[in-house]
């Protein structure tokens, strides 16, 4: 046991998959959890993911050992402010946040003296939402980022012991640097999943059940990142706004590059251009990140089901 | 059996997963197969992925009752031309090319009379290329489009009753149909796959191995479409020039009013927008060409191996 009380505060995909990991790797005693709706209280209470499931914030956070916010990062001040009196000193508070200098900026102010303020950020996720959604696997071999930002040691390693229980691996980051590293690994490809897949929808030429029908062809394989939550990612492009605009900027004219050799006709530029990208689909692969089965594992599964 | 004698013309993914797929339907009595390096003809030989491997186009084509193009498009036509006097009367030829009106421009000129001509497209791929790429389901489930543009019917009507032996879905459409379909569904989605891919190659802020490490959160599901055969994709976007242009100047508009609303701080201009694309997610599980399981089944391979 690592902790022995947690409180979750918002029970979508990453705190139902935390309640689960934790339960598996036996890292907490109790697991108390909230969230703002009742009806996902209820989901909650109905298939048991926590022990206890309490109706305000800080009845959740009172008393726990760890307090993690998994709100959307754009209330998360809000939340913090709210359940600040309930912690108890010597707790930890820390998020699941996908961007972290806006949540630093906006929870920091409310951390009691004698509370470790630790943000965090495991990068892992599905394209569904809500406390059904999770399962004990999402975090295995994943990365958990930590942002200690000068918090204490004992704590911060506590917390990291705790995301490695979890099946995550642990790295430490400063916040800018992190919400850079997210702009590009994560921010700006979900952007430009959700403008392709929006092109697509409102097409004159083209139906929507065309669109559907042939998807497999390139389409399908951005359409799971642009399902994804709309409030959540909402509020990581209003929070990670300029490296978000910065990485934009370039992809636009990289982009430009590729559309002017197109239409040129310059075809040792597109060669080249695609034989170089090839390169870090490999470092994917042996870097245990993605699984080289074909076609990501889809023909696997349905054979698995046939 | 639906053709004696099927010949295959270039020996990659397409072809040999054709191969495996026909000996599993026993839909061809002979396969004939002919690669342009020798190094693929030798591989082919050695994986007895053919019943024969020649050493010219011609003599893989000679006899044959479907000679399939399964080169680049853009050396189609050369080949066709290669091949002619080779081609029994009463023959199909056909392709498997991911573009239409430029391979019926290249190859039909050369088509002799009594010979039918019927130009194909299996949307399915893997990021995989070469003789040893291939395997029987590729196709299962999959679409393939045929574009017989006035050919003969029952000259058709086979052609389609062996793709559906080989596992697909057959739909007809005329070529410039087809293109800009497939400028939709899969050139513009991979050009930006390249593009996002490229971004992140050569930016000083964050390493290449950041990138890969942090990869899960995003980015890696463009890299599997950005891996794909670099000569096939130049072809391609060189061969659907106007299409692919088109649609990545509506692509650009969009990606400009998304872009403007982050700046201007209009979360709910995001929030309309990324519910709306979720809904096209739902329509592609629900015609059966995606699979449900969180991440793209990548979790449930990953358990399989344990």
């Amino acid at each position: 046991m690592i902790y022995h009380r947690v409180a979750l505060i918002g029970l979508g995909l990453i705190a139902s998959s935390m309640a689960h990991a934790m339960r598996r790797a036996g890292a907490a005693g109790e697991i108390s959890g909230h969230a703002r709706s009742a009806e996902t209280r209820a989901v909650a209470r109905e298939i048991g993911l926590c022990d206890r499931v309490c109706d305000s914030a800080a009845e959740a956070a009172e008393g726990a050992d760890l307090v993690v916010l998994c709100t959307p990062v754009g209330v998360m001040g809000a939340v913090a402010a709210e359940i600040a009196p309930a912690l108890k000193p010597g707790a930890t508070l820390s998020d699941v946040g996908s961007v972290k200098r806006s949540v630093i900026r906006a929870v920091a102010p409310h951390v009691p003296p004698g509370v470790h303020f630790v943000p965090a950020h495991p990068l892992a996720g599905t394209e569904y939402s809500g406390p059904r959604a999770g399962f004990a696997t999402l975090f295995d071999n994943r990365w958990c980022i930590l942002v200690p930002e000068g918090a204490d040691r004992a704590a911060t390693d506590r917390l990291a012991a705790f995301w490695r229980a979890l099946g995550a691996n642990v790295d430490e980051m400063d916040a800018d640097h992190h919400d850079r590293v997210l702009a590009v690994v994560s921010h700006t490809p979900h952007l430009i999943a959700y403008t392709m897949v929006g092109v697509a929808e409102h097409l004159e030429i083209v139906t929507e059940s065309e669109v559907i029908k042939y998807s497999a062809s390139g389409f399908r394989d951005f359409t799971r990142i642009a399902a994804s939550d709309p409030v959540m990612w909402r509020d990581v492009f209003l929070s990670n706004r300029d490296a978000t605009l910065d990485i934009l900027g370039r992809f636009t004219e990289e982009l430009f590059v590729l559309q002017r050799a197109i239409r040129m006709g310059d075809g040792a530029l597109l060669h080249d251009y695609f034989t170089r990208t090839r390169a870090i689909r490999r470092g994917i692969i042996e870097a245990g990140q993605d699984t080289p089965v074909p076609d990501f594992g889809r023909s696997a599964v349905g054979q698995a089901g046939e």
